[in-house]
């Protein structure tokens, strides 16, 4: 099977959503690094209970509501000016430098290439046109167009629908290992970035493929291309 | 509107899931209370994960995965025979004190009381049973009935059905926050049981009632029969 197009994750994928550490540390001397790691995990957490729940808020809002909760549960000043601050960030975030490299290399394959996020439209665009990557993506996919977020079918569902191919022919990339195993139920070929060298999510289902960051991506589809 | 019925969630509201750090330390001294607390979050992540992509597996197949994660990602071994000792410590669940005293109170109310659980029904009669509470409750309600965990709809649906009444009159009573702001959002007046003083979850959405341990849920009931 041949692979048609190329689908990223885009938070924790290509943009480091803990680089908000530095304002958090900054705002909070000290406090930054467990303050973008909590409000990461409240924020993966709302996306997945609104959608349990059937209570879909855009990305923007569930992320706003995470950092309040992560305000407040580590006794920092929920206040409007830092909220705002720091919100702000999340349209700025860095992009890994692999990534970027990466986005180049597969890019001159040929191979059209996608963003699939949770993320709502404006926040996607943003910080896709902060770190100069508008040039690099045919389809930036929002789950807003389906009022689920992932692992949601519907979510993933918007890959194949962009590119107008089998599922199976779209390489899904994902740093997150319950997205990685989320897209290879949808039926993906699913390659994990294991940034952080975690164990495999205990799901009773395998990415096709991992690698230590994305250059390793561009290695395996190197590999595809050269074996057809 | 006058309350019909009390449905408890198990697992800490009524269950101390974090008392298998007692076991937990006696394995792997020092690391009890991470690979509890650790444990019971894939735990969560699990069942919401497989619900979202509508691949249900009983609870006792996640608890088990999320364990099995657990082990890897703490660099303990996860042999089969601690595996094992660890899963059986779940049907011995130790009653939280509150909780016990709690429910004779409410069941001398005269109101009937149920549980409604992400656990599979062997799992809940188990530690139900070993516990001695099996004559206090007149449902053991499991979601494996429906297949999906909450905060679903067809998970919170269970209540009013066994009952037979509106949600309204139901008293939902959950430790967690996010489960008694879903049980809100079905429509049950909810009760959070607040016993780790945690801020509320930034869901847009209230529990009709906060407390700090079970008692504050017998105050709560006397108050509204009181009322009547």
């Amino acid at each position: 099977m041949s692979l048609k197009a190329i689908v990223f994750d885009a938070y924790g994928t290509i943009f480091d959503v803990l680089s908000i550490a530095t304002l958090g540390d900054r705002l909070f001397p000290g406090k930054g690094v467990e303050l973008s790691a909590l409000w990461r995990v409240k924020q993966v957490d709302y996306a997945r209970i609104r959608t349990l729940s059937d209570r879909y808020e855009s990305f923007s809002k569930v992320t706003r509501d995470a950092l309040t909760y992560t305000l407040h549960a580590m006794d920092l000043a929920p206040d409007e000016a830092t909220v705002e601050a720091l919100m702000a960030e999340y349209d700025r975030l860095a992009v890994f430098e692999d990534s970027a490299d990466a986005l180049l290399a597969l890019k001159a394959s040929g191979l059209p290439l996608a963003i699939l996020s949770n993320g709502d439209p404006p926040m996607l665009e943003a910080v896709v046109s902060n770190n100069r990557l508008g040039g690099v993506f045919d389809h930036l996919l929002s789950v807003e167009s389906v009022g689920r977020f992932k692992t949601a079918p519907e979510a993933y569902e918007l890959g194949p629908k962009a590119f107008g191919c089998a599922v199976d022919e779209i390489l899904f990339v994902s740093s997150n290992g319950w997205d990685a195993c989320g897209a290879a139920w949808y039926g993906y070929c699913s390659f994990w970035v294991n940034r952080a060298g975690m164990p495999l999510e205990q799901l009773g289902v395998s990415p096709a493929a991992t690698g230590r960051d994305m250059h390793d991506v561009v290695g395996y589809v190197r590999a595809r291309i050269a074996s057809r």
